[in-house]
């Protein structure tokens, strides 16, 4: 840990943007503290009527009751954002463009922005704190990523959990990691934003992979065999797009993969076990009506992997096979198998 | 991988010292390529009755049919290693000493060892092979362990596993790994045998850890940390005991680590969870009558830490305290809880 800055900047107000799982928790462990204020920006007007009457998300963690002093509820995007002194993304990767729509970099000026997206801009094959960076003009000192294991659902249940704020600025990670920290969330502050951004998108796409073992048959031996081989993967992949010195062993690296490799609550994973039974793409995504992120990320993290020629990315190839050349899952597991070690 | 070496050394029969599941699992997986022999020594006569009559081991994997023709039970070790080419120690590392107490450094003389032990000495706190090599003069590059994530269990049901053949010798590496490759089998080479055999000892500290913490009420964020922290607290304690260059994310180490720490079937991680439900050590041990290797492996890796002034390994201390000094497996996590990051 470095040692905490002096002078830390000020943040009262977030705007939240999206009214997910992850929104909602995270909006809980900010509110923890008494003072931080949400504006709190959901596309369906329902939602928002629903929570201004009865203080909870009708969705998602529905159990978790809000505080009405500091939450507040918004139909327009324009107007939650407007006093607000930072703007977190929480909605999936493949909806960010759309519900950014109508802002533009007039509205960003001067805010600092968190991101907790895992996961790519389908259309433009970036990271979502790069696509803001260019797209709104946000300098790259006022963004931050929220890293580390952390499923929303423990958070509705106050289960220990340790969080990692990403930010070259480690003044403003530090103020983000001193706002966040209550009885159930330890924080710790990194530089490494792409980094841990980077591993965010692959552990999707990893946990992908040991769904669709899982739903093969394969089992525990196989699993952490396919884990570790997926830190290496992912230490290849980095070494290429965004090459500085990171311990991949760090809990916003390794534990994110691991909470989401092996935990019940990961979609992505459930995904995956759908698709290694042998249900078709759409089949599995109409059954699970929430989105497995981890289906677009290897979509981009594979038009990059081709970008270079010698980098070697057996896992990401086999779950890109299998959900866009449709490619039969046992058929390519047998290849993948002699491709791990 | 390293190139095959040209000339390996023949191995034509292994006595296999130990009766349990994993010795059966690798009898399994050496007996599969139609002619490796196997002097298997059992202490209890009638197992060693029961399997010469009924070609399965009546306590652990009984599932498993052995083939006759190259599987010999012994009741005496001495006549069991005599004509053996190499000497697989399967047995609980606490109950090495007592197992081969009948044997001198003349029975072990040209042949190899192979240790599939996941545990120190407890009266010598030294690694098992460090042991064989000085107690029975076997040259170090006559011994092997046997790494990487591979649950006997698993073995029994012929799911995909990986296994890890490490020995300072890459010709008798090499040579065990051609051997063990099989249909259900990848095997590799690795040169870090005290690294890997290090590890392995950890994996089982780590374990009861993971079961203390379940037993507790802490949730899968949690476990997620604590495994990433314990890479850190192996890499920590491979500098000051072993410093080789090596990549801890290699199957032989985090798989390893990942196969027991998350499994089901680990009885480490099942005697941590009664732990931290409130069962004594006792209650606990009487409970399973499986031996839990991390128990004794704890004793000795806190009596090895005591020896580095600066070395930090909060959750080894942790489980040291709780197991031997009768602390509160809630108090000591609540302190553990801040150790982490």
């Amino acid at each position: 840990m470095e040692q905490t800055p002096k002078y830390l900047p000020s943040i009262h107000t977030i705007a939240v943007i999206g009214g997910g799982s992850w929104a909602t928790a995270l909006i809980k462990i900010f509110t923890e503290n008494g003072n931080t204020r949400i504006n709190w920006w959901l596309r369906n007007a329902d939602d928002v009527a629903y929570i201004k009457r009865y203080r909870s998300n009708p969705r998602y963690l529905t159990s978790v009751k809000l505080n009405p002093e500091l939450v507040r509820p918004f139909e327009d995007i324009k107007a939650a954002v407007k006093e607000a002194d930072a703007i977190l993304l929480a909605v999936p990767a493949a909806f960010i463009t759309s519900a950014l729509s109508t802002l533009s970099a007039e509205d960003f000026e001067g805010k600092y922005v968190i991101s907790s997206i895992k996961g790519m801009i389908p259309t433009h094959n970036t990271l979502v704190t790069e696509y803001i960076e260019e797209h709104f003009q946000v300098p790259h000192k006022m963004v931050a990523v929220i890293g580390g294991p952390c499923h929303a659902e423990e958070v509705a249940m106050e289960k220990q959990a340790y969080l990692s704020l990403a930010s070259s600025s480690s003044r403003y990670a530090t103020a983000l990691a001193e706002m966040m920290h209550c009885r159930y969330i330890n924080t710790t502050v990194i530089k490494d934003l792409y980094g841990v951004e980077y591993c965010a998108v692959m552990k999707n796409i990893i946990a992908i992979a040991c769904g669709i073992a899982h739903g093969l048959g394969y089992g525990d031996n196989y699993q952490a065999v396919l884990v570790s081989n997926s830190m290496q993967e992912i230490k290849r992949l980095l070494k290429e797009v965004y090459k500085v010195k990171r311990d991949l062993t760090a809990s916003a690296y390794l534990g994110d993969l691991l909470v989401t490799t092996y935990s019940q609550f990961s979609r992505n994973r459930t995904f995956g076990n759908m698709i290694g039974r042998g249900y078709t793409v759409k089949a599995a995504q109409m059954e699970m009506e929430m989105v497995a992120e981890g289906y677009y990320a290897v979509k981009s993290i594979h038009q990059i992997h081709t970008q270079y020629e010698d980098l070697n990315m057996p896992i990401t190839t086999a779950v890109y096979n299998i959900l866009y050349n449709k490619v039969s899952p046992s058929e390519e597991f047998l290849w993948l198998k002699e491709q791990l070690q």
